[in-house]
């Protein structure tokens, strides 16, 4: 059994907990937790909850620690610290800031002897094996990464830090007519607008201007200025009741040509379509602590991310069995 | 540069000159045929072409050596006998003689501490590839794989052995209605007749009797008879011009639930379209000659299938290029 720890008990947290369940090969061995650990009811019976404090004096219970915090603060500072000690993986997401994080998760675990693995999920994750699948096959072309249906969390926020606003809900959609101009292999320069939609469900508060607050949301720069975004004023119910789930998902094509002068087109298409971001991220995260485990007891060690993990790793599997089953 | 040496100049072999010449970090460096070398004319200019018998004589010229021979009678020889001298490349897609067709190449490599590549393609291949991947992340689902629309070889021989058929081309195509089912989650336990139909495109020799030759397709087990199968006849003019190209592809599509409960869903889909099936393996089976070398160079030796071989190995950028831009 891969005894699983982790660390930070949120959405994805509990996400971990459940992919963990369904993995017959593993067990939760403890969660971590900066808040106090008698506040924390956790799904899985008879698994400890620590304070974040004890991390150290249970180390020998963990074969991977899974760090289930933030991109902006917690994981730049919890993976390189906690590699040292343990076999880690984490969802860092912070596209621009990779290389760096790369850098310190590299140099700690280098010096631990442990794999410290990063930016898994779907994407960074998913999605990225698949750009580097594609373009290594395809040399001759191009890719679209698409994302949505799906809410995204930081646009949801940015609504919600407006004056006025009680709640929100934001949708990233892509724009059908690209995706299918892009799906039949027609070669586009995309514009943020043309690839995507944004719609946004707002709860205002009692009395507010919602002509002001839909003005503030669509010339937010970034968030949502280069984009055609819709604003629907809903009640909390009808957000709470309507609106409550987490669903993502996207579409990675590649297009190129083939043949002695390009006379053959193909057409590369990877998509998701996720019920549920963060358990899906959780099992993704859960199938990478078993390639840390298994490439650690191998000998490896350093920062991996899903570029370096061959894929036999990632099933509980034997490669016998996958050879047979599966090939 | 990568030096690339064909094995066998075929439509395959004629892919992978043309997919070498999309590699910068590549070159031609010989192509060995059973033929008479003479009578062997290549797209590349100044690149020899040698009969098989001298092929020793240039293992210093080569540094991965890919073959294009076919499954049945030529790779389960072949693989394992060029892996004593160089790294190889296969496409053996034989999937019930996987597992004995990798025992004998690993032995050899192993001995030989050449890489020996095998059943590199699309299917096995990339669609192998994202069955592991899927299964990997979604332990508790399942996976259909369709094919198609897309012209079937074997299919369209075993038409072509009718008495009284003087050509045929045969295209596999998924059925819609079970594609859109497994697209939207449900779990079907699908017949061969409800994932494909089998729609034939025969040229009948003068006087024979098509009634005859119809109910001989549609009969024949294995083949046909699982299916349903339209079957028009045409003139060879209509085939030449109408049915020459052999496009191919597919979907490997997972469901899996997550949650405490099993309480939410998730669709992973993989697809392919291909208006070369040829020149889209010899793509895949290029990106794979550069994972050999590689592997190679940093010491690996054995038999090694796309489970084996971790994604960076693929593309000709750094690791660092990669993380910085696809990732």
């Amino acid at each position: 059994m891969i005894r699983i720890g982790i660390l930070g008990y949120g959405n994805l947290g509990r996400g971990v907990e459940c992919a963990v369940k369904q993995n017959e090969d593993m067990e939760l061995a403890a969660v971590f937790t900066r808040r106090d650990p008698d506040s924390v009811q956790i799904l899985t019976q008879n698994t400890p909850v620590y304070s974040i404090q004890e991390i150290l004096d249970h180390k020998n219970e963990i074969d991977v620690l899974i760090i289930c915090g933030g991109s902006a603060t917690d994981l730049p500072v919890q993976t390189p610290e906690y590699v040292r000690d343990f076999n880690v993986v984490d969802s860092f997401d912070t596209h621009a800031k990779i290389p760096e994080h790369f850098a310190n998760v590299d140099k700690a675990a280098k010096e631990s002897g442990k794999i410290g693995m990063i930016s898994i999920g779907w994407d960074p994750g998913m999605f990225s094996l698949n750009r580097v699948y594609a373009n290594a096959i395809l040399p001759d072309g191009k890719d679209e990464t698409f994302w949505g249906k799906g809410v995204s969390q930081g646009h949801s926020d940015a609504i919600r830090r407006i004056d006025g606003v009680a709640d929100a809900r934001q949708y990233t959609i892509p724009v059908p007519s690209s995706l299918e101009a892009v799906r039949n292999g027609q070669a586009l320069e995309l514009s943020a607008r043309e690839k995507h939609t944004r719609e946004c469900f707002v709860v205002a508060k009692e009395g507010a201007d919602t002509g002001r607050i839909e003005k503030e949301i669509k010339e937010m720069p970034n968030y949502f200025a280069d984009y055609d975004t819709t604003v629907h004023f809903i009640s909390q119910e009808e957000l709470n009741q309507n609106h409550s789930g987490i669903p993502h998902g996207g579409f990675v094509i590649r297009n190129g040509k083939t043949g002695w002068n390009g006379e053959h087109g193909h057409v590369i298409e990877y998509s998701l379509k996720l019920d549920s971001n963060p358990e899906f991220t959780s099992c993704v995260l859960v199938a990478y602590a078993r390639a840390a485990y298994r490439m650690n007891l191998e000998g490896m060690s350093g920062c991996k991310t899903a570029f370096d993990v061959a894929p036999c790793y990632l099933c509980r599997q034997s490669n016998e069995e996958l050879r047979a089953q599966m090939l």
